[in-house]
């Protein structure tokens, strides 16, 4: 294998800069880095074009070392077990961790390919998890966009990363204050559903044919009021059981999909 | 507050028996017992018929003092902070704690109320949060079943019950080996509709008004060839995007309020 470097201690600047990627939000806005975990992230974020900082790799747990023999080699840098056992999630994973640049996520930045969009937007959703299950679906459903409206932590939170199974890379997600992201909507025309209990339709009931824009909140409390007061429609998914309980990653998918569906039958 | 008994001791056999019982899975099936953590979820499974044998709580820590009045005073216990701190998953939860007895998840016990059901099967899911999450989407669309086959954990897994939000109690969850529940279907006449990439149709194209069972395997590697060869008709959510992985929970959810949809035009 091929590396410029190796590094033998964790007092190492570059692997305490990681450690610090890694833990601190601020760290990564100040620097506008952010670290990345396996292979396949890597691939998927390289061909959606983020820019490569340094990949850091352990020749011991390297599955595949042909792969990583497709970035430069002056990118390339070779640590012992013992540094990436402190850098990675999981000791055993794929022996990769890369530093990367950010991208911009700006709403200003966000510009549509199809004529009626289909985008979803989540309302300061809070667990890392659940972020990155809506990513994957919006990924499988191709959606236009993912705006995050008030987001409670950055995008690069290596929770969301790592959960998003790198569909964080492969889609338009742009951030920006609901204030924001309500008057973008209404200037480019888009229906405005939030996903709402009360004044609600059934989800089934209602035409997602035309610029959509599907609005979830948070599983705690919901949609704020300012969503609530430029609703075109609230909708809802008519719950029939006795706790009523759905994860907002799954509601926001059931609404997406019949979305979907209408608009095939449409084509 | 009127509990019989005081427990100040972490040596005391009772808090040894609640470690056990939380973290051993062998426990919990040879004493028919498991633990539960919270109120709500307390009031869910005793609602359900669920017997108890024990509530420990903490006075320091009990918000609402007055519902737990509503259990014997014979079944109450209360425990030092210290003690409540060492059983609980989060230090700081609602302060109450409860043994009870395990149910009946035998095949053979399941009993169907509508003309032409509508269940989910999971093959072998692995992690407890996505059983948790299907288990919650079971209850929304109120499912008349939900089938565990070939388990890899115990039903009373202490994750599942905290992910499912008490969804575990109230559902009408079986199981039994891939042979046994495909014996049981084909004899109760439903159709199999196996989730698979191969030989599938487009989800939105299949008719779910009969007696419908539809199955998930896990998201790594999908369902056993005796699934596959005993499906009356694969299904697909076709993806569109470039990753196109969706978590199984909201694969499971989009086909079953796909089936909903289809039911509810029927009625």
């Amino acid at each position: 294998m091929q590396a410029n470097k190796h590094i033998t201690s964790t007092q190492n600047p570059l692997i305490k800069k990681v450690l610090l990627l890694k833990e601190k939000s601020r760290e990564r806005k100040k620097t506008g880095l952010f670290i990345l975990e396996g292979l396949r992230e890597l691939q998927i974020a390289s061909n959606a074009g983020y820019d490569i900082d340094t990949i850091l790799f352990c020749e011991g747990i390297l599955e595949n070392s042909s792969e990583i023999q497709t970035f430069s080699s002056d990118q390339l840098i070779s640590v012992t077990l013992d540094i990436y056992k402190k850098l990675a999630y999981r000791d055993t994973t794929e022996g990769i961790i890369a530093i990367l640049k950010s991208k911009n996520h700006e709403l200003s930045s966000l510009k549509f390919e199809n004529k009626n969009p289909l985008v979803l937007i989540a309302e300061a959703p809070e667990k890392p998890g659940n972020i990155g299950a809506l990513l994957r679906t919006a990924d499988a459903a191709n959606l236009d966009a993912v705006l995050i409206a008030n987001p409670k932590t950055d995008l690069y939170n290596p929770n969301i990363i790592r959960s998003s199974v790198g569909c964080i890379f492969s889609r338009n997600v742009k951030m920006g204050s609901t204030t924001e992201i309500i008057s973008y909507l209404k200037k480019e025309g888009f229906q405005i559903f939030c996903a709402a209990l009360s004044a609600s339709k059934d989800y089934t009931t209602v035409d997602f044919n035309e610029s959509t824009a599907i609005v979830v909140g948070t599983e705690h409390s919901g949609l704020s009021e300012e969503w609530l007061n430029n609703s075109a429609q609230n909708i809802i998914i008519p719950m029939e059981g006795e706790i009523d309980s759905m994860n907002v990653s799954v509601s926001a998918a059931i609404l997406i999909f019949e979305a979907k569906r209408q608009r095939k039958l449409n084509k």
